[in-house]
C-alpha cells in the first residue's frame, strides 16, 4: 500500500454534511465536518488533499468538473444526491478518475428511496455504514487502487 | 390560540414561485409572490417572519440550514422540488423545527409524478389546493401547533 | 374573510372517528369527536353545520347525497375510506359543491396505503397532519373558498 | 329468442345511480333512474323484475343472496363498488345465477382505476358505455341467455 | 329504436374469427361466422351492411380507412388484436365514426393479457361474453346510437 | 391452557358466510354457519361468546367497536373484507383487544387479489385453510394467548 | 376429532429454529426448540412424530422425500425458505401428502418480504403469528384433516 | 421558412455540456461548446441569440425565467436534468414561450433512466441522437415553428 | 452539409399516414401525405429518394428488406408500430443503414402507451412533434449524416 | 424414435429470418435460411414438410389455419412475433396441433423484452439458443412427440 | 454431427428429479430418473458421462466446480433452482464450459415464477417440455456444439 | 483504532469464491482464496480469525450459529447468495454479532438482480468494488468497530 508520490485527491461532502455532529448523531455519529476533515488530512498526509462540502447539486458538479486534470481520485459521500442525480454521475464519468462513494449511515438499513445510487455504479466501490470511519476506509481504497493502477 | 411570545418563523417558497401571479393563474390563482407575502406578514403581525424564494435545491437547504437555532418553525412551499429532492428533506430533518408544507394547487388533481412529496413525510402535516391561502392555513397550523407544544 | 350570509356546510366523519380521544390518542389527538363537533359550532357560529359520523361507506355516500341542494360546502374525514372508496368519490362529484379533505393524522408519514386518497383529486384541497385542528383549518379554507366564489 | 314463461329477473344499481339524470348528465346521460326502471320493466313486461338501488356494498350482497332461490338471473350496474367490492363478487358467485355487468359510461375510456372490474369474471359478460340503453342490452342478453340455458 | 333511413354499417371481424365453430366451441360457440354474418344480416335488414374478416392488422386498417366516408358505423371484433394493436385504435379515431367492440367470449374471465384492450377506449362502448349474440347486441346498440345522435 | 375465569370473546363472520354450506361447498365446506357457531359455544362453553355476521363492512366495524370494553378478544373471518378494508383493521387497532384473523379456504391457493389481508397484521395471527376448523383453530388459539397474556 | 389408529407425521423445523429461545425471544418466544418438541409429543401421544431441523433447504427437501410412503402428513415452519424456496414446495407436491405451514411470529406484520410464501399455496393451509403454539395448532388441524378424508 | 424580422432565442445548455469535446467523445462528439454555439450563432445569424450554460438546475430555471418576455423561443439541451428536474419543466410552462428539447446522444439506446424526459412533455419536440447537429436542427425547427405561428 | 453524390434513401411512412390532412389536423396538421412527400422530394432534390406507405407492419419490414443494397439510409415514421413492432425494429438492424424515426406528433405529451417507441434504440436518433417538418428535420439530419460518415 | 407413416408437419419461419446469414451472423449465424430448409427436409426425409416463411403476421396466421387438417404438428420459429402477438398464439390454440416453438439465438441472453414468448405456452414445448440445429432438434422433438401421441 | 474423440459431459439433476416417474406423472412423464440415465448413457455411449442428482443447491455448485478441467460440457435440470439459485449460474459461468438448461415440463405453461431462469441466460440455450426427452435433445444439442466449437 | 486484546472474527466466504483467481479475473482479480486468507491473518495478525468456505447456503447459516458465543464479529462475502438468502440474514440477527458485507466486484455496476443484497441491512455496513482489498477494508473496519463498541 505504500506509494512513491503523493496522489491529489478530492473529497467532497454532498447536502447537509456540515450539519455533522449536530444532525441525528444517533444516525450520523458525534463528530464535525471539520473533525472528519482532520483525520482525512491526518490519514492522507503525504497526499495532496482538496476539500469541499456544498449543498448545492451544481456545486458537486463544478467541483467535480474543476478537479479535471489535477486529481488523480475522488472520494464523494453524495448525501441526498446520491439518489437523485445524474449530473453528478455524469461529471464523474466525463472526468474519468476512479472514484469511491461513501456513506456515513447504512443506506440500506434505511428508507426504500436511499437504496438507489446513481453514483455507485461509475465508482470503482461502495462503502457505507461506519460512521465518519466510512471516509478513512474509501481514502484508504483509493489509494491502494491508485497505487495499483496508476503508478 | 393565544401565544405570548412571538414565534420566529422561516417561509421558504421553491422554484417559480417568484412568477407567481404571471404564471398560470388558472392553476395558481391571480396573487403575486410580493401580495402573499404581505398576507403572511399581516397575518403573523406579531410573529417574526423570515422569508426567502429561490430556484435553487441547494439554496432552499442552506435557508433552512441557517434558520436553525433562529427558527421555532418552518412554513415551505417546496414547488418541483416536492417532488424531486432528498435533500432539503434531510435538511428539515436535520434541523429538526416543525415544518408545515404547503401548495397552492391541489397536487392530487393533476400529474401523477405530483402525488408524491418527500417532505411531506417529515413535517407535521400538508396543506394544498387553497391558492394563497393556503400559506394563511399553514402559518396558522404551525403558530397553533407552536403554541400547543413549545410553550 | 367576512361573509354576509351563514353558509350551510356538512361535516363528515369517516369510520372510527367517533372513537376519537379513546383510539391511539398519541395519533390522533385526546380530544374527543364531541370536542371537535363543539369547537367546529364555535368556529362556525353565524354558519349552518350538519355533522354526521359513520362508519358505513354506504352512510357517507347517503348523507353526501341527502346534502345535495342544502349544502354550500362539504368538510370530510373520509378515514380509511378515502384510501378505499370510489363510491364517496363518486357522490362528491355528483353533489358538485366544494369539498375539503381533512385528517387528523399525517397520512404520509404513515403506511403506503395510506398515502394515495381517491377522495383528493375532486376536492378543492386536502389538509393532513393537524390532530383535531385539520378540521378548523378545514373549515376555514371552506368558508374562505365560498366566500370568494358563491357571493 | 322467444321465451315461453316469464325469467324472473334481479337487477341492482349500485352507489349514487339514485342520482342519474342529476349527476353529470354528459357522462351519464339525462334520463333519471325511474325512467330507465320504466324502460326495462316495459322492455321486459312479460317477465318478472325485482328493481333494487343502493349506496351500501353490503345491501347490494344482501338484495343480491335475498334474491337465491327466486332468481334466474341478474342485471348488475355496480357503479363505484365494480373496482373495489369483492364481497359483491363472492355473492355472485355463492348464488350462481347468471349475472350481467352493465356500465352506463364507456368505463375504458375513464380514469385507470376504472379500468378493472372485479365483478366481469364472475359474469357471463359485460355491457359498458351505452347510458342507460345499456340496461336494455344487458336485460336482452340475459333473457337470450336464460333461454338459451335454462329452458 | 325505429329509424327513417337505412344505417350503412362496416362489420369487421379479426384474425382467427374464421375458424369460428370450429375453435375451441366451448369458448367461442358453434356457429359458424358465415351464420354469425347470416344473424346480422338478419337484424339488421333495413340497414346496409359490409362485412369483412382479416387476419391481417393491416388488413383491418385498410378496411376501416375504405369506409370512411361511407360507414355511419362500425362493429368492430378485434379479436387478439384488441390487445395488441395502436394502428387499428388510430385508424378508428382517424376515421371518427362510431364503433362498438364486441367480444364472444368474456375477455375478463381469461388470461390477463386479454384484459386490456386498446380498442375500447376510441369506442362507444364494449361488449364481450355473450357468445355470437355479442354481435347482435353490437349491431343494436350501434343502430340506436346513431338513431340518436345521427338523425 | 386451563383458565379460571371464562373470556369474552368476540366472534366475527363476514360477508356471504351466512350462505355456508350453501355456497361452493368444494370450496367453504359443508357446514352451515348454525353448525359453526355451535361447534365454537360448544367448544369455548366455559367462555362467553358473542357472535355476529354481517354482509356490510360497517357493520362490522360497529361490532367491533361495540365489543370495546366487553370483549377480552376477537376471533374475526373478514371475508372478502380482508383484502379491502382498513375501516376494519382501524377499528381492531382502536380497540385494542387481541384478534385472531380466521378463513375457511387457503387464500393463498386462490386468485391473487385473495393473498393479501389487510386485517393480519394487526392481528395476533393469522389460520387459513382448515374449513370449519379453522375457527375452533382460532378460538383454541385466542384462549391459549388470552391465558398467558391477560392473567 | 377422535382417531382410531395413530398417524404418522414428519414434523420439519426449518433454518434458524434450533436457536429458539436464544433468538430475538421478543419476536419468537423463549421456549427452546427442544420444548417445542416435547409439547408437540405430549400433544400428539399417541401418534407417530417424526422431528427433524435443518439450516439447509436439501436437507428439509431430502426429509419431505424420505417420509414418501411413511408419513400420513407434514407439519413444517420452513422459515426463511418460505420466502424463497421452490424446491421445498416441489417436493411437498411430489410426496402428495397433506402437509400444514406453521410460523412462530406473524409473517404479515414483518417485512414485505416475509409476506409471499412458496409453500402456502400446496398446504392444506397455514398458521401464522402464536409462538410455540402454533406448532400445537398445525399438528391439532392436521390430525384433525387426518381423521376426516384418510379414515 | 423565410422570416421578416430576427427572433429573439434563448439556448441553454445544461450540466457537463461545458465539457464537450473532452467529454466521451464516442458518445457526444468531438466538437467543443464553444464550436457548437459558433455552429449555432452562424446558422442563426440573423437572428438575436442570449447562451448560457450552467450545472445548476437553479440557474437554468433563473435563466428560462430571465428570458420571459424577451425571448421568443427556448432550445434546451438539459443534459442529465431532462430525466431529474421538474423544476425545469414548470419554468418552460409558466414563461410559456415554444421551446425545442434536443440531446447529443441517442437517449433511447442509453440507460433506462435516460429514456424519460420531464421535459420534453411541455415542449413542442424532441430532437435527439445527432451530436452537435441536434443544436442545428432544433433551432431550424423553432425558427421554422415561430415563423409559422409567431407572425 | 454538402455532398458531392446523390444518396439513396428510403422513407417510410406507417399506419394511417395515409390519412394525413384529413386525421385529427390539430394533431396531425393540414398538409397531405403527398403534399409532405412533395416537400421531402423538393428538399432531396439531388438525391435518390423512395417513397413507400403501408398500413402493414410485414410491409414495412418488407419495404426495409428490399431496399438493403440500394439505400443509403432509412426516414421512418413507424407511427402506431413505433410502440407495438420488434419486427421493424430487427428489420432495420439487419439491415444495418443508418435509420432516423420521425414523428408528426410530440410522442410524449400523448398517452402513455406512446412514450416508448422499440424503434429508436435502434436508429441514430429520433424526432418528434414538428408536424410535416419533422421529416424535412429527419431528411436534412440523415443526409448530414451520410456525407460525414459514408464519405 | 421410428414411426411407420410419414408425418405432415408445418414449418413456419417468422420475420426477417428470409435474411439469415446475411443478418447479424455473430447472433443468427452463418447458413442462409435456404439452407436450413434442405437441412430440414434432409432430416425429416420420409415426412411431408410445408415450409413457408413471411414477414407478416397475418400470413403466419393464415398458414397455420391453411394447414388445419392438413398437418399433423408445426414448427415455428415466431421471430419477432413471439413477444407481441397473440393472434398467432391463437390461431395455434384453434388449430390443435402439437407445436414446437425455436429460435436461433439463446432469447434469454437477450433485451428484457424477448424474454416473453406469447407462443411458447401453447406449445409442447420450447427450443432455443442452437442457430440452426434449433429447427433440427425441434423436428426431431415433434416427429418423436407425433410417435408417441399420434400413433 | 460425428465427433472423432469422445465428448466428457456432465449431467446434473436438480432437486426432487430422484421423484421422477412417482411425482405427478402428468406433469413429469412415467421415467424414472435411471431410465433417463439409461437413455443418456445409451445415446451417449461413445461419449463419457458424469451423472449426478442433488436435492441441495450448494452440491449442484460442488458438482459443477469438481467438472472444472475434467467436463468439456454441462446437461442440467435445474428444476426449482432454475428460478432462484444465483450461485449455480455463477458456477457456470466461473468453469465456462458451454451448458444446455433442459426442462422436463413446458414451464411457459405453469405458474409465473416458473417462466424466469437465472440459469438460461449464461446457457448455450434452452429446451424445455418433451418429458425425458428434453435430456435426449439436450445432449445432441450439446455434442454438435462441442463438435462444432471444440474441436 | 489500537485495541489492547484480540478480537475473535468469523471470514465467511459464499459460493464460487473458492475459485478465485481462476473465475472471470478481469471481474474478481487474479488472487486466489487462500492468497486472500493469508492476507487478512497478516492484517489481523493479533487477532484471532477463523475462515471458511461453502457453497452450501445451509453451511453457512451452520457457520453463523456455531460461531455465536465465540466471535466478537462477522466478515462475510455471501457471493451469489447476498441476493438470494434470507436464511442467512436471519442466522446474522440471531446470533447479533456485528458483521461486514464485503463483496470483490462494484456489485451496483452488474445486472440489476444484484443490486439488492438481503444481508446488507442487517450488517453494520457493506463494502463492494475493491477486489481482495475489499475484504482488508472490511476487517479493517469491523476491528475499528469493535474497538469502539466492544470495549
Amino acid at each position: 500500500m505504500e506509494s512513491g508520490k503523493p496522489f491529489k485527491i478530492l473529497v467532497l461532502h454532498g447536502p447537509n454534511l456540515n450539519l455533522l455532529g449536530l444532525r441525528e448523531p444517533e444516525i450520523y455519529g458525534f463528530k464535525s465536518l471539520e473533525e472528519i476533515n482532520d483525520k482525512l488530512v491526518e490519514y492522507g498526509s503525504k497526499d495532496n488533499l482538496r476539500i469541499q462540502q456544498s449543498n448545492h447539486e451544481g456545486d458537486l458538479v463544478d467541483a467535480i468538473q474543476g478537479a479535471c486534470g489535477w486529481a488523480d481520485g475522488l472520494i464523494i459521500n453524495p448525501g441526498a444526491y446520491s439518489h437523485t442525480s445524474i449530473a453528478i454521475r455524469d461529471a464523474i464519468v466525463a472526468c474519468a478518475f476512479p472514484a469511491v462513494e461513501v456513506h456515513l449511515s447504512n443506506i440500506f438499513s434505511r428508507e426504500t428511496f436511499r437504496h438507489r445510487s446513481f453514483i455507485a455504479p461509475v465508482c470503482i466501490g461502495q462503502i457505507s455504514g461506519f460512521g465518519w470511519y466510512s471516509y478513512i476506509l474509501g481514502l484508504n481504497a483509493l489509494i491502494c487502487h491508485l497505487g495499483m493502477y496508476t503508478k
